[in-house]
C-alpha cells in the first residue's frame, strides 16, 4: 500500500512561523508522524509539497501510478483549482481531503471545495490528527477493497 | 473524561435494513467499538438516539452538565436544527460533528451544516471509523486543554 | 395489498374549525371515503396523523415492513423535513405525495417539496379527492408492477 | 357540462415512437378512455392537440364559449407559455393540469410552471390515469360550484 | 382577556445557565411579572414552554379556543418551523412576536423570520420587557377591537 | 435621563390625513403621550421630525451631546440612510428602533433597516404604544446601566 | 410617413370579453383613433394582430421596407420572444414600445422587456392613449430626424 | 383640474448645459409648452423643482391639497426615494411617472423604480413630449373619473 | 447518410438586408456550400428555415425518420424554445448546433441555450464556416458510430 | 501565417491514460494531423502544452510577436484564469477556443468561460476535429482580414 | 487649476469626536494640508461639506463652472446617491474619489459605490493623505491633459 | 524601512506592447521612480515579478522575513488568489494594494479583491503614481507605528 501525501500552497511554513497561530509542529513534523504510523502498517507514503499549481498537476500525474491512493491537504488550492480536481480525477486513485483546521469555521470562500465530492471523505480541523485520522482511513479503505464512504447513511 | 454520542433521525436503522448502503454494522456495534476505545483510554461514554428534534434538545440539556464534551452525528437535524445549534450552543461543551457518508458527495441541502461553525472540527465519509476519529480528537482536545482545532493554518 | 397513510401537522384539525376555509369534512371523514375504496380494491390501510416530526419518522420507521406503499400529505414539513424525506426513502416503499389544497397557488415557500423527487406523483388540490387519486395511483402501481409514472413524456 | 382537453407540443407523438419511454397507449388511446369516463358521466369532451404556441391560443380563444372546464398538458408550454397562461387567464373557465410524467422527477426548468398558480390542481406522474383524475376532478369541481380546492389545508 | 404565552426550543434555560450570557432571570420569574401585570389588568395567562415542535403545535391547537391572543417566543423556531407558522394561522387568534435578544444583530438566520408577517407586531432586545410590551400591547388590541398596528404610516 | 426623539419623513403627517390609514392621531398626541410617561419617570425629551435626510443629520450631530439616548423612527430613511446610519453610531449614544406599523407585514424593502443591527431592539406595529414601550425600554436600559438587551438568549 | 401597428398575443379579445377588465374598446376601435390621428397628420398605417409569434416575426420581415417606423404593443411576448427582438432590429427602423396596462403594476414577469432597450421610448399604462402618445412619438421622431429620446438627462 | 408638476435632481440644469446631451430646451422651455396645453384644457399648473428630497416631500405634502394629481419626472429620487414614494402614495391623487429618456436603456440601476407600481402609467423617451403625453394623460384620467390604465390586458 | 439542415427566426433575411452586419451571403448561398461539401462525401441534405416554432417542430417531427442527424440553427429560439429541445430529443437523432456569430459575446440572454447539453458539439462564430464544420463533424460523427464528442477531456 | 497552439492542464495525458474516456489519440497524434493540416495550407504552428497557468502566460507573452493568431484549448484554465484572458488580450492577437468535448454537457462551472467573449468564436465537442475546425477557421480569418465572426446575425 | 474639495456627511464631525476612531484631525486641519499643498503648485481649492444630498447637488451645480476637477468624498452619499452621480456627471469635469477608512475592510454596503465607475480613479484607507495623493492625482491629471488612469493595464 | 514590491501577471509587458492602452512607462521605469523616490527617504526596496501565482507565493513566503511591508499590484491575481492572499496574512506585514488602471470602471469580474480586506487602503487609476502613493502611505504607516488607515470616519 502506497500512499502519496499531497499539501498545497504555504503549508511549507507550518511551525516556522507564528507559532500561535500554526502550531510548533514544522510539516516535516507531521510526515514524520504519518511515516511512524505507516511503517506500523506496512505502508509506503511518498511527500510532496509546493506552493505551485503547476508543479502539484505535474506530481500528481507523475506520480498516480506509482501510488494506490492520496492524502491531500490543498490549503487554498483547495477551493480555486479545477486543474487540481481534474488531476486527481484523472489519476484514478481513492483521495481523502484533510484540512488543519475547522476551514467551516473560517471566511465564507474556504465552506466550498473542488475535490470533496470526488473524496471518500472529509476531515477538517485537528491539526496533525487530520493527517493521522486520514490516513488510516485509507488504509482501511484499501484493505478492505474500497468499502468505506459512499453510503446512503447520515 | 465523559463523553455524550449524539446520534439524529433514522441512525437507528443502521444495520437493519438496505445493507448494501449502510453496511450490516448496527448502531450497537458502533457503540460497542467506541465503548472499547473509550475504556483503552480511561473514558466513559452516554448514549442517545432520537427521531425527535425535541427529545434531542432536551437530552442535550438535561446532559451537559455531566459530559465534557459531545461526539454529534445529527444527521438530517445537521442541516435544518436551529434549535439543536442553539443547545449545544448553550451546553458550553466542545465538540465534534461526524458523518458516516461523504455528505459533500449527496444533495446540495447536505453541503450546508447549521453546527459545524461551532464544532471542533468535522469528520464525514468513513463510517464507523468517522466516530472513532471524532472519539480519539475529542480526548486529545479535552487532555491538551483544547489546544486542537482553531488555528488558521489550511 | 397494504397501503399506509401518513398525515402531517395540524390535518387533525381538519372540519372541526373554520370550516370556510378548511371544508367541513374531518380527517375522519377522510379516512371513511379512503376506506370504502380501499375495501372495495381489497386493500388494506394504516392510518396516522401527528403534529411531531420525531413521531412521524418513528411511524415511518415501524410501519415500513407491514405495508406496500405510503400515501402522504406531509403538510407544513413537506417543505422542511428532510428527516422524513430520509425517512421514506429509507423504507424502499413507494409513495404518491398529496395534498388537500392546490399549495403551487400558495406562498412561495409551498412551491418547493423535499419530497416530490422521490415520488411516484404529485397530486394537488382537489380536497379529499386529492387522496382518493392518490389511493388508486397506488394500487394501480402496485398491481402493474410499478409501470405507472417515471416515464419521459409530457 | 363540456370539457376542453387540450395537448401541447410534441404529445402528438405518444404510442407512435419510443414505447420503452413513452409507453405504447397513442394520444388517441387516451382520448378513447376520456371520451368512455366522460360518456359515463353525461360529459362532452373537444380535444385539440398542436406544436404551436399560437395556436393554442387560437383554440383556447375560439373554444372558451363552448366549453366549462378545461384539461390541460401543456407539455413544454407549461414552463415558458405567458401567452397560453394569458389566454387560458382570460377563457375565465376553471382548468386543471395534468402531466403523464412526474414533472418533479425530471429537468429543473420542468419544475416551475406558469400555469399552476391558476389551476384548480396539479396531477403529475400517472401517465394515463392523470388525464382520468383530472376530469374526474373537473366534473366533481363543476357539479359542486367550484367548492373543491382552494382551501388554506395543507 | 385570555392570553396563551409560548415559549419555545431551550428557553427553559434561562436564568439556570450562564448568567452573563441570559441574564439572571428564570423563565418563572418572567412567568411572574406577567402575572402580576396581567392580574392586574383583569387577563388571564396561560404558559407552555417545550423544546419540541410538536407539542407545540399540539398545545397551540389543544389551547387555540379558550385564549383570545397569542404571546410567542418561539426561539429558534422562529426562523425554521412552517408547522408553527400554520398552527398559529389556523388559530384565527391575533399574536404578538416578542425576543429577548435583538435578533437583528446576531446572525443572519436569525434575520428572517416565518411569523411576524402575520402578527400584529414585533418585539425585540428588551428581555423580559419585551414580553411585558407584548403582553400590554395585546391586551390594548384586544380591547380596541384590534384597532392597533396595521396601519401604512411609518 | 435625557432623549432625543427623532421622527423621519412623512411622519408629520399624522392624523391630518386619511385616518383610515394613519389613525386619529397626530404627532403632536404621540409627543403628549411620551411627555406624560416621561414626566412621570424624571426623564426630559427633545423632539425633532424632518422630511430631509440632511436636517435629520444635522440635528443628531447638533443634539448628540445633549441627550443619553435616542428614540428613532426613521420611516422612509430605515431602509435607504446610511447618513443616518453614520451619525447615530457617530453620536455613541444607545438607541431604540420603533415602527408604527408592522413593517414586516409590508412591501419587502421595508424588511431589511440599516439602523436596527446599532439598536438595543425593535419595535414594530403597536402605534403610539411602540414609541411608549421604546421611551420605557431607553428608561430603563440607561438605569440600568445599558444591561439589557444583547444577550444570546432567542 | 409610414407606420406599421403590430398587436401581439390576446389583443384582439379586446372589447370582445370581460369588458370590466379590458374596457369596451374593441382593437378596431382602437385602430380607427389611430387611422383618424394618422390621417390628421398626413401617415399612413398598417395593422397586424397574430397570437403567433411566427407570423408576427414574419409579417415584421415582410413589412420592414414598407414603413418608416413600427407601433409595439408585443403583449405577452414582450417578455418572452427573442426572436421578434431580432426581427424588429434587424428591420433598422425605429419604433415604441406601447402597453394598455400599467406593466410595472402587474406581476413581477410583466417588469422586464426583451424590447425596451432597442425602443425610442416605452408608454404604459394609458389604454388607448398609450398607443396615441407612441403614434405622436414616432411622427415627431421621424419629422426630426430621430432627434427625440436618447439623451442622458432624467 | 389642477396638476402638480415636479421635478427632481439635476433637471434645472436642462438647455443650460451640454445641449449634445440635454437637447437645447430648458425646464422654462418645457413648462411654457405645458401651460400652453394645459390653457387649452382649461387646467391649472404647480411647478416645483429641487435637488433635495425633504424639499421635494414638503412641497408634495403641502402642496397635495391643492392639486388634483401629479406630473413627477422625479429623475434619480426614482430609483432610490421611498421617502417621496411614501409621500405621493400619502397625498392620495393620481400620478403620471414621465423620464426625458429611455431609462430602460441605460444603466442597470435605473431600470426599476420605487414609484411605478403606484403609478396610473409610465411614459420614459420622449423628452419633452414625455411631459406633455403625461399632461394629457392625466386630464383624460381626471375628466373620466379615473376609468383609465389599471386593466389587464396587454 | 441523410441530414436536416435547420434554421430558425430571421435567418432568411441573410445576405438580403445589412450587409455591412449579417455579409453578403444569402442562406441559399450557405446551402449551396453545404450542398457541395454534402455531395462530396456522398451525404443528403434537407433544407428547412420558418420563423415559426410550431412549423419548426413540426418539420422536426415529420422529417426525423427520414434524417440520420440534424444540424441546427435555431437562432432566438435557441434561447427560449423548450418545445424545439423536446422535438429534437424526441426525434433520438444526433445533432450539432451552430451559429454565424459568437453568441458568447453578444447578449447575455444569448449565452444560454436551450439545445446545447443534448447536443454532440456546438460551434459559434464562424459564418458560413460554422455550418460547414458542423456538417464535417456529424459526417464524421455518423461513419464512426457516434464515437466523437462525449468524452470527459477538456 | 503562423499559429501558436495552446493546450491546457491535463491535457497531455491524451491518449495515455483511461482510453474508454479521453480516445487513444495522444496529443501528438493531434499534434500531428493540425502539421499536416497547416502544411498543406502553407501555415506554421508552434505547439505548448503546459499544466502551469503561469508557464502559460509566459509562453503566449514570449511567442505573441511570433505568431498571426492562437488556436486554445485552455481545459480548466479556461473557467478560472484572468492572467491567461490578460495575456491573450494583451497579445494582440485573434484566437479561437476549442474543446475536445462538449463542455455544456458537463458540469455547471464549465459552462461560463472567461475567453470566449474575446474568441473570434468557439468550437466544443468534436475532439480532435474542434481542433481542426478551429485550425481552418483561423486560417480563413487571417486570409480573408479577419472578416469572419463578429457579425450580428443569428 | 482650480479644483473643488466635496465632504459629504458626518466629516464635519473629524476631529471632535472620538479622536480614538476619527483621528484628532479636524476637517479645517485636513483642508489647511490640501491648501499648502495647493499653494505649491499654483492650484486654487473650494471646499464643501454638507450633511445633505440635495445642498450637495446644488453646490456642485452652481460650482460646476469655476472649478477643473473635483476632489469627492461623499461618505455614506457614495453608496445611495444617484443624484450626486448624475450631477458630477453633468458637470463634465474629472473627479478623484477618496475615503479616510479602507471601505473594503467595512461593513458589505460600503464596497459598492455609484461612483467610482464614472472617477479618474479611487484611494482609499490612508486618512488624510488619501486627500494628498487625490490631490496631486487631479494635479498631474490636468497638468499633462487627462493621460493618467484608464489605461487597461492592471 | 524595507519594502517589497510585487507585480502579478503580464506586469512585465508594460511600456514594451500597445503604448496606447498601457503607455510608455516600462515596469522597470516605474521601478526607478519608486527607487528614486525610497532612496530619499531612506528606504529600501525589493522587486519582484511573475506571471505565476506560484512563484509569487515564494517569493512572499522567502522575503517576508526581510521586509517591513509590501506594496502590492496583483494583476489578475487580485481577483482570484486565494493562495496570494493566504501568503500576504500569513507573512504578517502590512501591506497596499495598488492599480494603474481604475478597476472598478473595467469588466465586473475586476470589481471585487481578494486581498483589499486585509490591505492597509487600496490605490486605483494613476499608473506610475497609484505605485509613489502607495509608497508613501507604506512609509507614513510604518512611521508612526501603523497609525493610519483602519478608523472609522467615511
Amino acid at each position: 500500500m502506497r500512499i502519496g501525501v499531497l499539501n498545497g500552497p504555504n503549508l511549507n511554513l507550518l511551525g516556522h512561523r507564528e507559532p500561535l497561530h500554526y502550531g510548533t509542529r514544522t510539516l516535516a513534523d507531521i510526515e514524520a508522524l504519518l511515516l511512524a504510523r505507516a511503517e506500523a502498517n506496512g505502508a509506503e507514503l511518498t511527500f510532496f509539497q509546493s506552493n505551485d499549481e503547476g508543479e502539484i498537476v505535474d506530481w500528481v500525474q507523475a506520480t498516480g501510478d506509482r501510488v494506490d491512493a492520496w492524502l491531500v491537504n490543498a490549503a487554498a488550492l483547495t477551493h480555486t483549482s479545477v486543474a487540481l480536481r481534474d488531476a486527481l480525477a484523472g489519476s484514478d486513485r481513492p483521495f481523502v481531503e484533510v484540512h488543519l483546521s475547522n476551514v467551516f469555521a473560517r471566511e465564507p470562500f474556504r465552506h466550498t471545495s473542488l475535490l470533496s465530492d470526488l473524496a471518500i471523505g472529509v476531515i477538517a480541523g485537528f491539526r496533525a490528527s487530520s493527517y493521522l485520522f486520514g490516513l488510516e482511513a485509507l488504509l482501511r479503505h484499501l484493505a478492505t477493497g474500497g468499502e468505506t464512504g459512499t453510503g446512503k447513511a447520515g
